[in-house]
């Protein structure tokens, strides 16, 4: 029989920027394994909820990150991780030596390749490690990480990585590697959205009973994971967003960027582009993706539960 | 405890008209569960190969049915299907009074609709049963049958289909219903197998180990059942023909048919269909489905294993 001690090294400091749908549930997964976590939100009453949840705060940025070891950014995009990092109120400057900066935001991989190459000459190191899986999946620590970077940039967000994820990916040994990977689920996450949004009103168009459509296509070979998990949303009308149109405008527009700077031609893309523009110039952005089915009833005179609910405040 | 009669009624007389990869495997379920089978084929020398495995054969379409009280109709289109039953060789006046006709081909629902108020007059029931599963599930008798039709039409097709699938759905009582679940299944599968090559040559393009990204896409939520199944030949260069191009330039082409007469926009099946056509168009139509990677590597200059693999002959 082993007798169990207390582990006398004091855990690791994580920083957590941006306390949204995902990144609390992040700071929380983190909080339940034992890291010291500081939080921070441009939103001061995000950051008062955290606090009240039994979680450090702080005022800027700058004091968030100067105890870490690890920094842990949930931002949205390429362009919010640069001005974390590098912009008037930049945390390069202001992060431990030998810290590691987590990037979860989802960006064209030359982006991330960039800013990994103008943070590791400050004695930093940069962990491109774009997340997967949802609300709740973030605040049980059940994430998928698609991670790439050097070994001392893994071996320093490993107590984060592990307290976030279920399953981390280690896709490569420099940044861009896992950045490129989630652009190509994203690809066909977006894709699969809209196949599944134009399929299912034109079952309604049909007259088809919609549920046992479900029931069909998820036990036959026109099946995606997303159409399992985003058509009951459809037949329940409930546009409640879990993930936002304007997520897959962003995402689909990378791919989109990409591919023309590269000369690939991504006809598919470009198609479900244009739906995910149309649903959210119909004032549908912040509405669950798969809101692309009421634009296609909508646009042909079909019925769908809940088709005429208002969408979500800007 | 009961005891165990011999059944004296004689087994029901099934007859299969076109004995290609799935005709020819449906054929040897029904033989195997014990019905009397009677194959035909346009070319001679499938049926003798049916006879050589122990079935009969017949040299012409009435010939084939005259007998039956099932007739098991595999070819491929609506306008085949019509011929069959209304051509001059057509069967529709050969058939026994109370026979019913059992439609596999995936056709327009109006066809479907059209053939059943035709067949329906002369005292014979029409099922329409269209199939799902592939080469080796037909030869399993585990083919997944979309079927909708009469009451009687269900009874009298029933020894047939408790042979040749795993599952059976009864979609509804008039014949249409189960053409118009086939199409939003082959939209869907359309679509997402060249979503599959759309990604998988950008994920080359990138310079990604494209089979982690196999390992990656498929426990994500960008994966589908046609990646799943589809790319595995795109990674082994293998484009054997389990599925061909051509079939879903056929099938993606009556999706577009029926939404263009009804006013429904399918921009995702409009772009899929492009793709398959180019790849028809550059040679590839009678290879497998899976071409579609070969055809985005080839426009964007990427290598891919077996890209340059001559095309199967016309």
């Amino acid at each position: 029989m082993s007798v169990q001690v207390e582990n006398p090294r004091p855990s690791a400091v994580a920083a957590v920027i941006g306390l949204g749908s995902m990144g609390f549930g992040m700071a929380q997964s983190m909080k339940r394994a034992g890291l010291d976590v500081v939080g921070y939100d441009i939103t001061k009453a995000t950051v008062d909820r955290f606090v009240a949840d039994g979680g450090r705060g702080a005022a800027t940025l700058k004091e968030t990150v100067q105890d870490a070891d690890i920094v842990v950014s949930v931002v949205v995009t390429g362009a919010q991780t640069e001005a974390v990092l590098f912009g008037s109120d930049g945390i390069a400057t202001a992060m431990k030596p030998g810290a590691v900066f987590v990037s979860s935001a989802t960006m064209d991989p030359a982006i991330a390749r960039s800013l990994a190459e103008r943070l590791e000459p400050l004695g930093l190191h940069y962990l491109d490690a774009p997340i997967s899986g949802g609300t709740a999946r973030a605040a049980k620590g059940e994430l998928t990480i698609m991670a790439s970077g050097s070994r001392q940039a893994f071996a320093a967000a490993r107590p984060a990585l592990d307290a976030m994820a279920a399953k981390v990916y280690e896709l490569g040994d420099a940044a861009g590697i896992g950045a490129a990977f989630k652009m190509i689920n994203q690809l066909l996450a977006g894709v699969h959205i809209a196949a599944a949004c134009e399929a299912i009103s034109f079952a309604a168009k049909q007259g088809l009973d919609l549920q046992k459509v479900y029931e069909v296509i998820t036990a036959s070979a026109g099946n995606s994971w997303m159409f399992e998990n985003r058509i009951p949303h459809v037949l329940a009308g409930d546009y409640t967003p879990l993930s936002a149109i304007e997520i897959f405008v962003k995402d689909l527009g990378i791919v989109q960027d990409m591919a023309r700077s590269e000369r690939y031609p991504v006809p598919l893309v470009a198609a479900a582009l244009q739906m995910y523009l149309a649903a959210s110039g119909a004032g549908m952005g912040r509405d669950d993706d798969s809101s692309l089915a009421r634009l296609y009833a909508q646009l042909s005179g079909v019925e769908l539960p809940g088709m005429n609910k208002e969408p979500q405040q800007a």
